[in-house]
């Protein structure tokens, strides 16, 4: 490959979890060299198996120096990240330079904190890509992945939670919504994914949801009119589990809207808890919206 | 009084917690009579203060029997109830004979479930009466209603979180929602508000939430196109309690639709834990909805 653009690395700016790894992963299995920008105290430590430099929260002006020495252009920003107080980072002189822009990331919603970074770095040159534009295999195809199929009542159930997260975007919340025989027993907002299945399982434990067997469906879709490049809706082996131990039917994801990682031990672990695993189309996605 | 309509006891069918007493005492103190129907292992221990039968579940046929006994025509449905198992129901002979309408009230959200009992009630030639109608003063008033008004900042989240709910309203959840600086952090489902608030406590506590000082509003406001009767918000001392422990600067609640019990305690705890507590107007959530 010539040095194109492809040839300059694509910079992962590494929240937490295992998300920035399989990103990585996967860009290099598609041929992309990567530089983790792992930040401390947030990243996993797994971020050293790759190409990486530890950046503090609040040193700008490095991170941006290190863009430059390892001539990345672009940049993918992925895994969680709670958003700090404006007193716990330790600027640097970069930092103090652009302070209004990093107050403004610190208001409102996450999708307003996102859109502010997105657009305090692009204003700075770079490019920013999506964790699906660097690592497309990524995305949760369209049908049934795993061996069982949805029933009826779980694809009403996931039009239903698909409609309902549509309906929550203007406000800046829901993602993911747990929808049990036409009832919205749960609805994300701060908590996260992993803690509302939880509640789910508590509910039941605590006889306030009765349900026999196997009944209901988490659906996770990005918000409408969301910029895919900045928090694209992310599942995992620990999401089948929980939505197991909630004793969900199964797990409804935007498909090409969503992220899937390590897709095959989610199809095994959901072929043997007896759940589906399924990407939504667009098509029905666009149909329980309207 | 003459022996109308208003000398006949208004039958209270009581659900769990103090919510049926309170609305007992109110209805008393202004001039009307009670009789209890309390639901074994449901209601309070407390509802025996007043003229009262207990009741099992599914003993339908009796329940009719008592209504007709005590001559009341008008029926009241109040406190919290979780939808039982139709396997939990003890069937009498008059049950029996109305299974097809009980089997629909088993199913669906919440205002599906109670609209089918709102039908079967009158089908039975009964008027329903919400709470708000036998015991109007435990609406909520309008305006503050403690000592501590609220910021600038609190009324944009309550406009914020009382649209939210508004659009939550056809997916039949979301009669309440904690927003934070401009951001939805919690949405009510089947959880209940209590434990959303203890939700937003954890949060806190562990960091994921990063806020200085009271910061924040649980609202509450009834589903947009809710039949009161049926299922009017309501928030009570413990609200008040859990909204301080999650570090909220207040409480706003839809004025005149939904229902504050013990308010005089609820006002004292709020000053004393330095929260407001306030009465949105219809006007200001028409706006909000709007």
């Amino acid at each position: 490959m010539a040095a194109g653009p492809e040839a300059a690395p694509v910079a992962i700016v590494c929240g937490g979890g295992g998300f920035p790894l399989a990103v990585a992963r996967a860009a290099q299995a598609s041929g992309r060299r990567v530089v983790m920008l792992a930040l401390r105290g947030v990243a996993d430590p797994g971020v050293e198996m790759f190409p990486h430099e530890w950046v503090k929260l609040g040193e700008v002006g490095r991170f941006f120096r290190i863009l430059a020495e390892r001539e990345a252009k672009e940049l993918c920003l992925v895994g969680s990240f709670t958003r700090p107080e404006l007193s716990e980072l330790s600027f640097d002189l970069g930092a103090i330079k652009r302070l209004p822009d990093i107050a403004r990331m610190l208001k409102g919603g996450d999708d307003h904190g996102l859109r502010a970074l997105a657009a305090f770095f692009e204003g700075e040159g770079y490019t920013l890509r999506g964790a699906h534009e660097i690592a497309p295999d990524l995305l949760t195809p369209a049908g049934a992945l795993g061996r069982r199929k949805p029933s009826s009542a779980a694809l009403e159930d996931s039009k239903f939670g698909l409609a309902c997260c549509a309906a929550l975007s203007p406000f800046d919340v829901g993602q993911a919504a747990v929808v049990v025989n036409g009832r919205v027993v749960a609805v994300e907002a701060a908590e996260g994914t992993d803690a509302m299945l939880e509640r789910v399982a508590r509910l039941r434990a605590q006889g306030r949801l009765r349900l026999k067997g196997a009944a209901g469906v988490l659906v996770k879709a990005p918000k409408r009119g969301q910029d895919l490049r900045l928090d694209l809706p992310a599942a995992g082996v620990d999401t089948i589990q929980r939505a197991a131990a909630a004793g969900l039917e199964g797990v409804a994801l935007a498909a090409g809207q969503t992220l899937t990682l390590d897709r095959d031990i989610m199809i095994a672990r959901a072929d043997a808890a007896g759940l589906f695993l399924m990407g939504v189309e667009e098509d029905a996605i666009e149909q329980a919206k309207g």
